[in-house]
């Protein structure tokens, strides 16, 4: 079949609303009551379902990250890149807001103590590590998220439709390792959405959650083609 | 092999019966053990296995909005809808009666403090959240559980036999966000069985809970429908 | 390939081993750290590995509820079904007794009070329920396990391959769901090697997990040609 | 497609690297939040995700006991072999020193008390065991370990592309059982990397688990070729 660029940017679009509004609404609505392992999951989960349900569709990138390693290895271009990005900014954002919405919606208001699941360094840590160590661990997990991405996905690779599993439990095991450092971003969409409306320092450290998984990704797909070079 | 539409509607009732029992089974008999995040994984474990095993029989919807979403797109007969549908809300009844039997056996009878596994908004929300946010919670909450449905077995879609886990794993995700807000339906049978066994206000609300996951169901294949118009 | 039954056997010897082993392994040395859902999780997880390690050989049974099951529709013959439940229950006692040895290297010797992951009913069940509830539990668990067994790998099933991920993870839902009653068995063989090593109690509710399990399959097997009668 | 053995070496150190750094670091810098349970789905899910990212490459053993099992076999060169394990040992002490960087990020230190992951028996283990408990434990739990790796990559099972699901799925299973007792190596490499960081007992402790991985892989491979023998 012949899918057009709008419909991939639908796909786009949509995806990362899932992914936005399902993970960050774990840890918004649900946090207190699943904890840390919770919430890793349902980040892994959203990316799983997605990659099955739109992965024949546009790909299922829904991470700027992974759309611009794509571009640097030439497997997308750069129009549809451009378009993919925007669209998946725009999901992410209305997620957020969908969010925001329904988590008005509490008794006693909690959202305006918790955000809305933004990320954040130092202060913004939720164990209060440091800037260099957050952005440390930001890039080094976007590197292993992507090299999962690319080989998973790898021509040479038998086993690609698992790759929706791998991909989508890699994410629930940098959640697993990652959320007390920075809350993970590993995607700068991911962090943008909710930034926008918590403002402050999560605007503030917003750069962080954009220049970490952009150079994470770029190196995941340099190491890559070290031991997949064709 | 033919299947005969009486051979579907066992399968249709006897996988409701699963999901009711074993899903509100984990919260009831269970619940205080394994926490919202094991409910979860009951819910979407139950749905994972019955696709594995009645998958090839019925197509596994064993939740109205899932048929009746289907109906919309010509993707079932409205004969079989119908015959589908008695199905499953006769299999969640039958579900939440024996989950009652086996509840009532424990020493201290916290069954009838506990109610049944069910659904509710605010005084019946596990976190008091409002009836807005509750239905408009239901509807967005169904509408990306019926892309994950249209999408994961989809015709154009390579990878249909990953669609049980892929489905499974999304209600996992759907109750791990959703559980605080209402409980989690996107399933009227779901919601009906418990309540007619609870009363009160399990009954008042359960409105909400056949419109909220019907109109989720319709939105999310609308919104397929943009993506992949073949 | 041809396989003997005397490697079948040594196969279904070690996967009972194993799922004893690991299943109450969990229980009796980190059941205080993760709890009913990781004791659900470890048990589901040691069929699924072992389906995918083992299920070439002998069909990984290791169940015998499962075995009479398959004998009562002739997917096995008495010779053989015989020979299999021997090796399972031998399996499971050796399982017990790895098991005793490396527990009792705790310095505080806690397996004497928690014993060794035995099943039991009333003062034995974990949340003290009644006798017929735990009756009735084991057997509608055991039906609702043996349809998913039956359905995951029938011959009319295109996606056989999926199997062993339905049954493990239903073997983990049903763990969810039924620990607080009876500490779960549905199985004969996992409750007689412990119950050998603890005495007592244990024994004498030990005819509730062979009896149960025994009739639940034979009615999961029975529910199964409803809807699958080829 | 042809893979150099630098390739394949290049493959093994980064799983290796993953491995540690993600399974050690949910520890680390997770684990007062996500628990055992978290820690062992973190270990599992490292080895699936690299399995379907890497495995078309090097096999992706990133296990010194796996390659050493696979040498008895006649699966793998002498030369390729050692080649393996020095990548595996290297990959591994670069994950613990990455490991290291970040964790000193945290405001509080913590990671002066709570090491880096690494192994123990005796005064060293989470629920202080003997030796001989971790010894046993360690070489029963790797001898299950290899009986799946094998098993599921068997040339005689149909299913091998789950081999992934079920080994990451294993090792899951084996560190909710064992953490406990040893905190779970099975893998020699895995300890060595954070032993070097931390010293004292943890290197004094070093050899069970380079003997007891070693030692329960070679006794997984003996076992499977009872049941195997072609």
């Amino acid at each position: 079949m012949t899918v057009s660029l709008s419909q991939k940017c639908i796909a786009e679009f949509f995806g990362t609303f899932v992914l936005v509004f399902m993970g960050c609404g774990s840890a918004v609505l649900a946090g207190a009551h699943v904890g840390f392992l919770g919430i890793a999951f349902a980040f892994g989960l959203s990316v799983l379902a997605m990659v099955y349900a739109i992965g024949h569709i546009s790909g299922c990138h829904i991470n700027p990250a992974i759309t611009i390693s794509m571009l640097a290895h030439g497997k997308i271009s750069g129009k549809d890149a451009g378009a993919y990005i925007v669209s998946q900014i725009a999901g992410a954002i209305v997620g957020s807001a969908v969010l925001y919405f329904i988590a008005q919606g509490k008794a006693d208001y909690a959202i305006a103590v918790n955000g809305l699941g933004q990320n954040g360094v130092e202060g913004g840590s939720p164990d209060h590590y440091s800037l260099i160590s957050g952005l440390v661990a930001e890039i080094v997990l976007t590197a292993i998220f992507l090299i999962v991405v690319h080989g998973s996905t790898s021509k040479n690779n038998s086993n690609g439709a698992f790759a929706g599993l791998a991909i989508g439990l890699a994410l629930t095991l940098i959640h697993i390792v990652g959320i007390p450092v920075t809350g993970v971003s590993v995607n700068p969409a991911r962090s943008i959405g909710p930034a926008l409306f918590v403002g402050g320092a999560a605007l503030s450290h917003l750069w962080v959650f954009i220049v970490g998984p952009i150079v994470g990704g770029l190196l995941g797909g340099f190491i890559w083609k070290l031991y997949d070079n064709k």
